[in-house]
């Protein structure tokens, strides 16, 4: 005869599939040793005859019987004996936890006489009948289906009546009344007795569970998330003998980690109560006390802990977290299951772990999730206080700031300077506030999307930003900004958190961030697992500094329009792009030439030996100049401002009278008038349709080639300069936007013409890397023609997603993204999460294509993909050699490929 | 001994390697029975002999004097022989015809005696010293490196000395003189004598040819078409017997046709002189006869001319261009060579020699170049009177066009009506100004490029446009636009060439196009031939019409949009976009409903029963508004109105008059303020910043489903309708810009939830396909999943360029693309010619992924290259189904669809 029913001794713990997941646990359990209250499982298996034929299979009820006797004989306490009662739990399991699916039974097998057995046990007639009082609630409502508001109106009905607020207030004799007025709305609604029969109780019981499979909440939740028979079909049932933690004073109830979850340190932590069930200590009525106060309370008994904490650890090679009932000095563990922890502790008993030989490196590194180690890089807030938000903007740049409001960037720069704390808060960012974001702790802004200027440029400096919080409501000329009735003036401190976009008043505390010593181990043992290089995205030597620090080996881009936006320089890029002709723009190109060669010669000193790659200039010059429409207004201002001038001139002319002069002559206006029509015009001219698909990168080199040649001298002379310095510079140079083979020829023999003047006029020999970056679908179908002159790729994936999906980032992620992830069109945002099917199958295009020309071809990625983990597992997948991430990212990154390396094999 | 020299009657007319080009062709000729005038050719094997060894190879001069000996024979004349000259032509003749390469020696044998023999001969003094005169001159440059001027100079002192300004008024004398003179300038020069002896004249003419391959006109030329040893290697030299027209009336000379090249009707074309030589024509002394004429003048002679034409055609199967002299009443063909003809000739011969047997129907076909149709299918301008452009613009949509300026839609559409042909003048145009193209002849604007508003929408209505056409400055409030120095006022007329991009003042004649019952034959050959079907974009019944008259089987892109922009439409449009809420939005939309299900009926009609795909709104909703700028220019303009009108009341009332109502009350104004500020808002609330990558498509589908509601009951219900009235319409529904097959899927439980529903009302069965555009990368690579859903796929290749080249097309043509081009880093505009590497490569993806699912998939293309015959071709080759082209393309397309099949094969 088939076996249905398996004693926790008996059972296979790892056949979730026949026991289910809870039942597999107490078989595995009890079978490695730890004192399990003895039990059985019913398997699902007999759960699906049971729903097949609509009745209890034949032979169940015996098998059932003859386990309980087992359960009699182990405990020497009788089912249904009202002399020393056996009394037992029953509760669903099925192969995958679904959580809240049915309510546990506790305390079956009582009766009115086995609950006079319980109350002398116990010593406790209160906790007696409330036991009792509990157990016919749960098993009318569960079993019997008794709607629970005819007990709970029975109940309030008592209370009201002893004139008691909280359930505590009652006597034992309340709660005597409770049940039996319990008993009669039972047999009211059921038309029956409550059954007094253990036996009765049992198969009632187990039938329930069983039926509980196809309930409308189950078949829900199975359809909600997707659960197919093939991961779970049917539940068992597990029969647990009740132990009670509330026998007298060698006896105790308590939960416990074996390490601590807030740290990681490797000590016992936990709580627990002498003489209690679980239910006082969800009560509240008395204080747990810390886990280590028993070993002086009792000794004895927190020796079994110890004991059952080391079985645990080394059982499960991972941190447990335990529930245990102690009944007349006897130990009972209850259930374990692995310890959740913060980050910091998940790396601390990571390394710790491993060092114990509890678990191996690849295990180390497999236990932290790479993008919980965020948590550990940036501030963030304290928010145990529950401060309530003021606004809600989109999470752009992670970290948490607090400071004072100020509406532009001179205005930031002056407090910066002050040594004050300021957050800049604009309607949306530019390149000329750059030097607020440098002396800003944050950025928040009410529009824009996550690839905003603001965002951005926060990201890569590792700033916090809120950007596009909608709710606000900026006015940059009042200095002021409004959310709903409240007013934020110039100065009125608030904090930002950029890990979830929220906006609130006043200086909430933050939690500095710790890069601890057992993470840079974890991270060097990752470093010694991945096969990819992680690199930093980085465009100044502060940057550069910071992505050393965070491990980076190698700056895998380094934008050189940042530089073009430093307060000093703007002014001298506006001229060169105003330049009339070739000759005035190389002479604007001459002043940027020294200051571009200076920066690049500081950072690969930095970071020597590791290599830098320098990105050729990528954005449309349009975006160097002021807007179109603020421009024109203050073309209108200043012309209103003559206009006024000149009729009060005239006017005290007229009245004879001489005329005052304003300070600003007439001259001086026009003077500006004309220069900013020019810029004006310029603007216009240089207006695009579509800018991401516009005039930018490559093109610009091709059509304006002497800012490419400023730039390729630039990176040469410093890289000479280093030379002569005896630094081992490695500096890369990379040209954006390519979509042909011809463009990367063209700019290569400007590089090879500049490079022989350089190496003649310095006497020096230089080292570096020419190469292409693969941000355009041509570019990737054509990579082997690009590979034909590139000596390494990267894959700019912000672009090359907004190319394969035809989305702009922006107008996507405003305009209808969210409501294609919320409606489950898609699944991920394409800008956050790689797109494997679409963009992936463009790279991995790229990668074939380019390595069937230059087998040792470098390929990396410098996309913000490149900092994700699920995107860099997909990288390692398709033999990248490196990835490049912002600064702060570059830890997980690193996890992130050691992780990729060690599930992908290979 | 290795032959080296080949006469006429000998050689491989088809080994132009050994003879040259004009050698083998001279064989050829005299081979199928042609009177050549005998004569020899000396292979190019002994040129690189000769080049090699740097001396004539020996016995080669002993072969060629045998060849003479035959000429002697064959024509009864002897070489040097003073009573009975025999003179010979010299030239070169390379595999691979290199134009002007060397000068062609005439009558070499010519010497102070022999010169009698040929004044005698043809009994012209005259002629006889000129022919000598000119022999001495070529000779000398050619042959013995004299530079011309020297000659030059004695020419010029004679004719100052005869007191004559041309060539003509010279006498025998002065010529006898002129050649004397020559002869002194050879010996002064060379230090030599001029060679008297006719051999040695020959002998250096053949090394001068020989040289001539190494010469620097060869070797750049060569080197400038990239023109390998491989492809020509040395020259041959051809030996021919001079024959002369001049030697009475029993002589003439002549070129002709064997069809009429500007008609092709099939009778013999061309002129003749008699007694006259091919100088005399150049020199414009005589006015040839049309050859019609020798058949009443010389009969005997135009027999053998009409025999030489049917020889000719029997055997080149083409058309030929062909010189002849008749010598005494012999007639010699001295050159033939296939006719240069008009498409029109192209179209008639072909037919015509197909139905003569000449040629098969692949043969007929592929003699007509697809791109050549384009002249017969748009009026063009009879520019026989070379006018002179008033400026330069794009060549947007081909055709000619004159009439008068308009300066704004209105105007055009006023003057339209009234029966005024108008051209509309703009800066660039907007959908708002729809109706403006509809009255008008033609569009110029001087913004834009090949992809601007006005581009695209008058190839899509078949009118000519110019624009771009940046000289012009368009004043639009003034009513006028200047170039230069001239100004355009509203009513001038002007000219413009839209397949020139060239703008006239004034009417300039037009050519109507002709579409032939040859054409329409040869159309009818290439369907039979074609695998791809042809059919037409089409947005309105009208152009229905006109697609079904130039042959389109269907309609393959049905613009809704375009529909929107009508100017009775467009208020319900904006009402629509301005909707604050669904319901507001649903009534708008419930007002075009009937508009368009009554556009969609009219259209399913016509082209019933072949396919009509209807094109789901694709361009960002923004587009049907009015611009930014202008809008405020209004409002501010509306507002300072209000202030005026209230200071002037103001004013007035102070005075105590009576306030005046200016007709437009203070609360109307108001009310037109507020509405534009409304319009101004949502235009800025919807402002996108890569519009191309924007909110559009499937996207705005899913989004806001009501539009595609309405828009999908509008075909269904059309086709209801057309089911009852008995008519087979077949429409088909496309879904713009999808990237996944989820977004597919839910347009299409919208369309099978409408079908249920209009089958219900209507008690009729639908029939109609779903399908998608791919337009995306993303859709490419996603194919398999849309195909899915997708009964069929249609390219939108300008969109598809779009994105894999990341170049917005307007942002490109207008900044970088012509320079990428010129500079030869593009061979051609990748939005004129399909680009294979790249979009070729997406689209052979996105074929195999979707017949993979569904092998029946059918496939079309609906960009602008779908009228392109080369795209076309590789349209045929990754096999798919039709191409869909603007109406006036689609004859065009058919040729080329069958010139695909036949080139691809299959």
């Amino acid at each position: 005869m088939k076996k249905r029913v398996y004693a926790f001794s008996e059972g296979d713990g790892k056949n979730k599939r026949l026991l289910g997941g809870k039942g597999a646990n107490l078989c595995e359990m009890t079978q490695i040793g730890l004192n399990v209250p003895p039990g059985f499982v019913i398997t699902t298996e007999a759960c699906l005859e049971y729903l097949a034929d609509k009745k209890l299979p034949a032979g169940l009820m015996d098998e059932v019987r003859e386990h309980m006797a087992r359960l009699e004989r182990a405990t020497g306490k009788r089912f249904g004996d009202p002399a020393n009662p056996l009394l037992v739990s029953v509760r669903s399991g099925s192969a995958l936890s679904m959580p809240g699916m049915m309510d546990t039974i506790l305390n079956l097998g009582l009766n009115h006489d086995t609950l006079q057995g319980l109350i002398r046990q116990t010593g406790n007639e209160r906790f007696g009948h409330d036991a009792y009082r509990r157990f016919i609630q749960l098993f009318g409502k569960v079993a019997l289906g008794v709607p629970d508001e005819l007990f709970d109106a029975e109940f309030e009905a008592i209370k009201h009546q002893a004139g008691v607020a909280a359930d505590i207030g009652l006597s034992a004799v309340h709660l005597a009344d409770i049940g039996e007025r319990f008993l009669a709305v039972v047999r009211r609604h059921t038309g029956k007795p409550f059954p007094e029969d253990v036996y009765e109780q049992l198969e009632i019981a187990i039938r329930a569970v069983f039926d509980s499979w196809m309930g409308k909440r189950a078949v829900d939740y199975r359809r909600e998330f997707h659960i197919t028979p093939d991961q779970a079909n049917g539940t068992a049932v597990n029969v647990v003998t009740m132990v009670f933690g509330n026998m007298g004073d060698d006896s105790a109830t308590g939960v416990g980690f074996t390490r601590n979850p807030g740290t990681g340190e490797n000590e016992m932590f936990g709580e627990y109560l002498v003489n209690a069930q679980g239910e006082d200590v969800v009560a509240g009525i008395r204080t747990p006390k810390p886990v280590h106060e028993m070993a002086t309370e009792m000794p004895a008994l927190y020796a079994q802990l110890v004991e059952l904490r080391d079985k645990l650890e080394a059982h499960y090679h991972e941190v447990q977290d335990f529930e245990y009932t102690i009944e007349k000095g006897v130990l009972y563990c209850l259930q374990t299951r692995n310890g959740k922890m913060n980050a910091q502790a998940m790396v601390r008993t990571s390394v710790e772990m491993c060092r114990e030989g509890l678990i191996t490196r690849d295990q180390a590194l497999l236990r932290v999730n790479p993008a919980h180690l965020e948590q550990l890089l940036h501030p963030c807030l304290d928010t145990s206080h529950n401060p309530t938000p003021l606004a809600q903007g989109l999470p752009a740049s992670p970290g948490a700031a607090s400071g004072r409001c100020v509406f532009d960037a001179d205005q930031a720069e002056l407090l910066g300077r002050a040594g004050e704390k300021v957050i800049l808060v604009r309607e949306e960012t530019k390149p000329e506030d750059i030097h607020g974001f440098f002396a800003a702790q944050g950025i928040l802004t009410s529009r824009g999307g996550k690839t905003s200027h603001a965002a951005v440029v926060a990201r890569g400096m590792g700033k916090a930003c809120v950007a596009g919080a909608e709710g606000i409501r900026v006015d940059s000329r009042a200095r002021l900004a409004t959310v709903g009735e409240v007013t934020l003036h110039e100065g009125d401190i608030i904090t930002i958190d950029g890990s979830t976009g929220r906006v609130y008043l006043g200086a909430i505390p933050t939690i500095a961030p710790t890069f601890s010593e057992h993470l840079r181990t974890l991270l060097s043992w990752a470093d010694e697992a991945a096969h990819l290089k992680v690199k930093a995205n980085a465009d100044t030597p502060e940057a550069a500094k910071e992505a050393r620090e965070f491990g980076a080996v190698g700056i895998g881009l380094c934008r050189t329009e940042r530089m073009f936006n430093a307060s000093d320089r703007l002014p001298v890029v506006v001229e060169m792009i105003l330049a009339p002709d070739v000759e005035e723009r190389k002479a604007a190109l001459d002043k940027l030439l020294p200051m571009q060669r200076c920066d690049f010669q500081a950072i690969f000193t930095l970071m020597a030996p590791y290599p830098v790659t320098v990105r050729l200039l990528d954005p449309p010059i349009h975006e160097f100049l002021p807007d179109e429409h603020s421009l024109a207004d203050e073309i209108d201002a200043l012309r209103q401002f003559r206009r006024v001038a000149k009729g009060r001139a005239a006017a005290l002319s007229a009245l004879g009278q001489a005329v005052e002069t304003d300070g600003v002559g007439e001259d001086a206006v026009a003077a500006v008038i004309a220069r900013k029509e020019r810029l004006l015009a310029k603007v216009r001219e240089l207006h695009e349709i579509n800018p991401m698909l516009g005039h930018r990168g490559v093109r610009l080199g091709i059509t304006f080639p002497e800012i490419y040649e400023m730039q390729i001298r630039a990176v040469l002379e410093a890289a000479a300069e280093c030379v002569e310095a005896g630094v081992a510079a490695a500096p890369e140079i990379m040209v954006p936007q390519v979509v042909d083979g011809a463009e990367l020829e063209r700019v290569r023999a400007m590089v090879d013409r500049l490079r022989q003047e350089i190496e003649a006029s310095h006497g020096v020999r230089l080292d570096f890397k020419f190469g292409s970056m693969v941000e355009t679908v041509r570019a990737c179908v054509s990579a082997d023609g690009l590979a034909r002159t590139a000596e390494f790729f990267s894959f700019g994936t912000n672009d090359l997603t907004q190319a394969t999906w035809s989305f702009s980032r922006e107008d996507a992620e405003n305009k209808f993204l969210p409501q294609y992830i919320g409606s489950g069109i898609l699944e991920d945002n394409p800008f956050e999460v790689l797109d494997v099917v679409g963009v992936g199958a463009m790279m991995r295009m790229a990668v074939e294509k380019g390595r069937s020309v230059r087998p040792d071809l470098e390929i990396g990625i410098c996309g913000e993909h490149g900092g994700h983990p699920g995107s860099i597992r997909f990288c390692d997948g398709i033999g990248l050699s490196y990835v490049s991430c912002s600064a702060p990212r570059v830890p997980v990154a690193r996890l992130a490929a050691a992780h990729a390396a060690l599930l992908n094999g290979g």
